[in-house]
């Protein structure tokens, strides 16, 4: 147990010793970082018992943190819950191993042969809030991808996450990987993630997953690059060429399959064209629902029971069955909207028109734009990239789900027979 | 002529404006950016005498900053310089858009087909201090990338800068592109790259080029990512399998041919097997070429005037005609003596061994390594990139020379026909 009564000390042992585990683990083969992954998917299979009675602490400890029932709900860990982890790891396992793919190559004139070949970026300092199975899967991506990762669960799942991280330490020592290639930060003192944002020297890049503030705290105090997932303020836009029937098919999926997750669609455009013929349908299908329409002045009389817009409900993420309503004029003022209002996150069109899409796809700046399909695709799996340590809503380095590619860098090696420049 | 009495203010407008342009900008075909690179290079080709002239302000206030000869020769633009100028703007207009290009793409089981497609970063601020020159090749760059830039280049060369920078506007207007896809920083104080630094929203990256204090500046002050060039303290490692014609070659043309550059030779490792063959031999071929050596006590002996090296010195980038020396038991040590004293910039082995290479190909954890190659050749010129904004020493997002493709983003479009989530 290390000495926390330093934490400026601690902060800079715990990085230094995961530089040390990065360098042995950058050139660990395929082979040993699918033996640790199997070895951590069996420990989760048998020691069922052992991990639901920390988990219990947690739980029991619930109040004390106000959690409300949705939030103590994710924290448990029950049999299902556990064996959907052991498989979630096994299929981190069976993902190709992006480490020392050659990623382009270029033979020069004078023979000298470039090329560019996949490292991992070193080491990984991931801050989250969630879920105590996103201990094991951030630790399942880092380590697959050759990066030493420092974890900072939440205090919520101290008790989960500290089972969990043994079981993740065991693995390494059972399997001959450096035991440093992961470590948990074992205090929830806030002050102690300030310490880790300031070793630049020995972390190579942080990731927040958790609310606004936290990842607003870390941007601000990092002196790493920092993978940001902020909020997704996500838009469907009907265009006057819809198909009107996959319209509501897509906006209800979009709204109401899942509202709390940053991929729901959170604001309804229409084109003026079809606001007549679509508003009053999609109205009463969301009402049905359940959910609550908040809209601009042209959408309000085509929407009994629904309240006007303020500005502010087109820039929010409800995370809620609350949906805001828009009607424009073009596609040009759809795509100016989304632009101004959204957060880049995922938008959609639907329409039938190459030229709308072909456009929308073109100018909407965001991580993802999804044409005639629900927003709720946007997700590491479902782009079929294996698995995510989240979404980014960067354009630099990482843009969108964040699998095991994002979480690599590369090298120039370049192969010559005695070449000197002129 | 904008107000420069409100910096702040100033910064946010040309912010403002670069974002406004980057838009239009991201959506310009690959011929338009032609048509102005064309217009640019041949603009350089007419104005010669006035271009030359505004140069001239700037050499005869030369003596003002200290400049010594080499800085002013630097600083000059001469005909054949300028035909040079043209020439590098013809090249770029010749090299591949990189927008647009599908990156990669995954058909899914459900019929969605997700890609991945090449984007603009959106707005550059680059800082440099170097030769007027590079206000063309950066202009040249960023926006044949579909980026807007504004530039900020250094108090010696302002005149100049502002010549080919009216040159650079003069083609946007000709050839129909936003006029604000390149600005200039129109005040050489120092406050204004500050406020710049400030606008995250409207810049998406910050690139300094120039020396350590520029760099360190502009990474603590930026809310934005920065891509950094910090030093090259680049290795040559003798291998005790080394072809010693080729290791005096790769030395001498890494070390003499172009010292003060970053991809110049500054270190050199020889394994003690072959340091009584080696060192006599390479000793009397630097010196011949003036070169100081500064030596480790193990190589000291067999090198007649030369200077003990202090630890300080296996740090140092010295951009002159020094050396540091140092015999190394192994390969084993040659890697770690480079991962700790070098810069991660650009390090090469000479051997004819396989398993050598090799492993100094995976464990050196640096941007280039070079096998049997000179470290002078860690260039965008020379890895076929065409042309370069300056070379990476980061991980994250780009690292070593910076082309067209890591002044790029992606973004996922997806393509469906309706899909909804279960």
């Amino acid at each position: 147990m290390d000495d926390l009564t330093d934490l400026a000390a601690y902060a800079q042992t715990v990085a230094r010793r995961a530089r040390g585990a990065s360098r042995v683990l950058a050139t660990a083969t395929g082979d040993q970082k699918i033996d640790w992954l199997r070895r951590v998917s069996e420990l989760i299979r048998t020691r069922g018992p052992a991990l639901m009675e920390a988990n219990g602490r947690d739980i029991a400890r619930a109040p004390e943190f106000q959690l409300n029932a949705a939030s103590v709900d994710r924290l448990r860990l029950d049999e299902r819950r556990l064996t959907a982890l052991a498989e979630g790891v096994d299929a981190v396992a069976h993902l190709p191993d992006p480490i020392g793919e050659i990623l382009d190559s270029n033979m020069r004139p004078n023979g000298l042969l470039v090329t560019r070949v996949c490292v991992p970026l070193g080491v990984i300092f991931f801050i989250y809030e969630s879920r105590p199975s996103v201990t094991i899967d951030s630790a399942a991506l880092c380590v697959k991808s050759g990066n030493a990762v420092i974890l900072r669960g939440g205090k919520e799942a101290f008790d989960s996450n500290r089972a969990l991280y043994q079981l993740l330490r065991e693995s390494l020592d059972d399997t001959g990987l450096p035991g440093d290639a992961v470590q948990l930060v074992e205090t929830t003192d806030r002050a102690a993630v300030g310490y880790f944002l300031r070793c630049g020297h020995d972390i190579d890049v942080a990731i927040p997953r958790g609310g606004k503030s936290l990842i607003e705290r870390v941007t601000s105090e990092a002196q790493m690059p920092v993978i940001k997932h902020f909020d997704g303020v996500c838009h469907v836009y009907v265009d006057r060429f819809a198909d009107l029937d996959m319209a509501e098919d897509i906006v209800v999926n979009g709204k109401c399959q899942r509202p709390g997750v940053c991929n729901a669609t959170e604001s309804l455009l229409v084109h003026g064209d079809v606001a007549d013929a679509f508003l009053p349908r999609i109205g009463s299908a969301l009402r049905e629902r359940g959910v609550e329409l908040r809209c601009c002045a042209k959408s309000r009389p085509l929407l009994p029971v629904s309240e006007l817009a303020t500005e502010a409900d087109f820039r929010t993420e409800y995370l809620d069955l609350k949906l805001s309503i828009k009607v424009v004029d073009s596609l040009e003022d759809a795509i100016a909207h989304i632009n101004e209002f959204g957060s880049h996150h995922t938008d959609a069109i639907v329409t039938r028109d190459s030229m709308s899409s072909d456009r929308f796809a073109q100018r909407v700046d965001s991580a993802a734009v999804h044409l005639n399909a629900s927003t709720r695709f946007n997700d590491g799996g479902e782009y079929g990239l294996g698995a995510e340590i989240g979404i980014s809503t960067d354009k630099f380095h990482a843009r969108g789900p964040c699998g095991l590619r994002e979480l690599t860098s590369y090298k120039y090696v370049v192969r010559g027979q005695g070449q000197t420049r002129d």
